[in-house]
């Protein structure tokens, strides 16, 4: 085993945990003497001791002498939990292998300074690619203070998300829907419009064959239409918010509010998604799922407030001029006034293909 | 190199041929003694030597007690050239390895027959599929007298084909257009219909880098709207066809026959699709690729009158409910009355992905 190899150890162990360590980062690590794996560790939960931490006491006495492989800058400062740097220092570890810095522009750097202080040698940037990508989500919010946005939807070959009678069920295979459970397990919100909610009732929970967790379910819902009977009100497995316009019925405020749900008004007739984006993040809510209709997708691509989209592709034709399409909204007159992006991953899921995109940055045209 | 290695040279030799062999199939063949290849072989272009012909040629003395992979099975009658199972028998080969049988019922089988009864060693079947797939377009008709159908369309991720304005330039890269010409080459004509004509004005050539074979000229126009200025009546690189109802001015008729059109006028109101595709198929055309727009392809999809859709999808949202969709018509009202398909082959093309998918038949569902 090389260098890249143990490291991939730990990105393996950090992948597993993905969508259970919110509002942190997935974090794995890997101690290995003369050539032998001697510790792992990984981040489990919020709280919870850091991957280093686990990795150094499943160790013990071989950690002295040892190198690690972790898959973020270990920590320099007293969080819940205490620095994990002065927790190497003890250990005698002798060298670091750092896959990247913290995000924190405050913080970035100084758990390595404090390690290379201390005499430990240190080597920034080992698989550096797929660290980021591990933790895109946690890298955009740390960077923006708002969540990371994923567009998902089942799409047939010819872009449509249902029948002209708005019927969908179903476009995919039992294998993506089953592939969208861990997509919601992975992101903190999972967002839809009212018309979704009018017209399929989604519960939007988590049915992972393992279990998995619940994303907080957030509605957009401009004027409080939101029946009470609704699933995403009436079932308590997971939390539930609500967002307005400033024209609602307090009445109906009230009756949902006495349902457990969190009503959000905002001040203007129609709903801001800057400001949605802006409040989520206040609660440490790090990334979001949003998950139709059409003309919520629209809102999403034309405000540029989306960071991926992952469409699930079934081998099937809809039709129809009038059939519900992926993106709604209004458009543009132009194709070139479309939204550029790249192709970042193509997968088979089942009979299906899972397509993920990204918007195109502007350093990567040619 | 084994048997299924000599009878995939003879596959590449005929795939190289697709799109000039028209009305007969692609066809390579090698031969092989004591382990050394000493002759190959590939039919050119109709009424010219068959690949066995050349293959043989090409080993000269060496024939005798060779064996040969040819890709189709050698024919038994006379022809536009003299039958390849006698040459085979005179030149003394020994054993023929053949990918598919001839898929003509009449004959099928009587090319192997007379082979054998010469004494000489047959095996069937060896790289069947890719044989089969490779000449799928001349084996459709020789079954259905009609031409296979492949429906093409550059898309946007979201499944559109041109802004809400008509615009469609440019949705996929020149990377995917490029391949498009390759796709022309393959195809004995080329339909659309007169929205496209009115919307694009295209050329419909083949333009490779090489050069290439122009398909034939389809337009379904049906009140004969098409102005006589249109590129495909005024540039003269290929030949072109137009079907229109019973309904249209008979001058102009005659003012674009003057122009060297056929014009081939159908005895309802409204022209049928069935009846376009049997007339083709009467004029020896094999195949036809359908590039657009939005109706025609719902008509084809409706009458599930094609074999083959091929989607070069771009990375870009354009938008718009009233957009315009890959597949337009009346659609259904369920999903579950959409066409199912299956994937068949999923492919980067520059930035984009090429998706091609065939109608799922009925006995490979579960």
């Amino acid at each position: 085993m090389n260098d890249c190899e143990y490291m991939n150890v730990s990105i393996s162990l950090a992948r597993a945990t993905l969508g259970q360590t919110s509002p942190n980062p997935s974090v794995g690590a890997v101690v290995v003497k003369d050539g032998r794996l001697v510790g792992t560790g990984v981040h489990m939960k919020a709280g919870t001791p850091h991957a280093e931490v686990h990795a150094i006491k499943a160790a013990g006495s071989a950690a002295k002498g040892a190198d690690m492989y972790v898959t973020l800058e270990p920590c320099s400062h007293h969080g819940k939990t205490p620095p994990c740097a002065d927790l190497i220092i003890e250990a005698g570890i002798k060298k670091v292998f750092v896959a990247t810095l913290d995000p924190n522009p405050l913080v970035a750097g100084k758990g390595i300074d404090k390690l290379t202080s201390a005499g430990i040698e240190v080597e920034v940037g080992l698989c550096k690619e797929e660290a980021l990508q591990l933790n895109e989500k946690f890298f955009h919010f740390i960077q923006t203070n708002t969540p990371f946005v994923t567009i998902k939807a089942g799409i047939s070959l010819d872009g449509k998300i249902a029948a002209k009678s708005g019927d969908s069920k179903w476009i995919t295979s039992p294998e993506s829907r089953q592939d969208v459970h861990q997509l919601r397990h992975e992101h903190d919100g999972i967002l839809v419009g009212i018309n979704t909610i009018l017209q399929d009732n989604p519960l939007l929970t988590t049915r992972r064959p393992r279990g998995g967790i619940n994303p907080i379910r957030i509605v957009l819902d401009t004027e409080l239409k939101i029946p009470v009977s609704a699933n995403v009100i009436q079932d308590c497995s997971a939390q539930t918010i609500i967002f307005t316009g400033s024209q609602f019925n307090a009445t109906k405020k009230r009756e949902l509010e006495s349902q457990g749900v969190t009503i959000i008004s905002q001040n203007s007739a129609e709903i801001s998604l800057k400001e949605v984006l802006h409040t989520l993040g206040e609660r440490d809510i790090l990334s979001v799922l949003v998950e139709g209709g059409s003309e919520i997708h629209a809102s999403f691509i034309e405000e540029e407030a989306f960071q991926q989209i992952i469409t699930y592709m079934a081998p099937k034709i809809i039709g129809g001029r009038e059939a519900i399409p992926f993106i709604g909204g209004a458009g543009p007159e132009l194709v070139k006034l479309g939204k550029q992006l790249r192709f970042t991953a193509v997968e088979k899921v089942g009979p299906d293909i899972k397509i993920t995109a990204k918007p195109l940055i502007e350093e990567e045209t040619e």
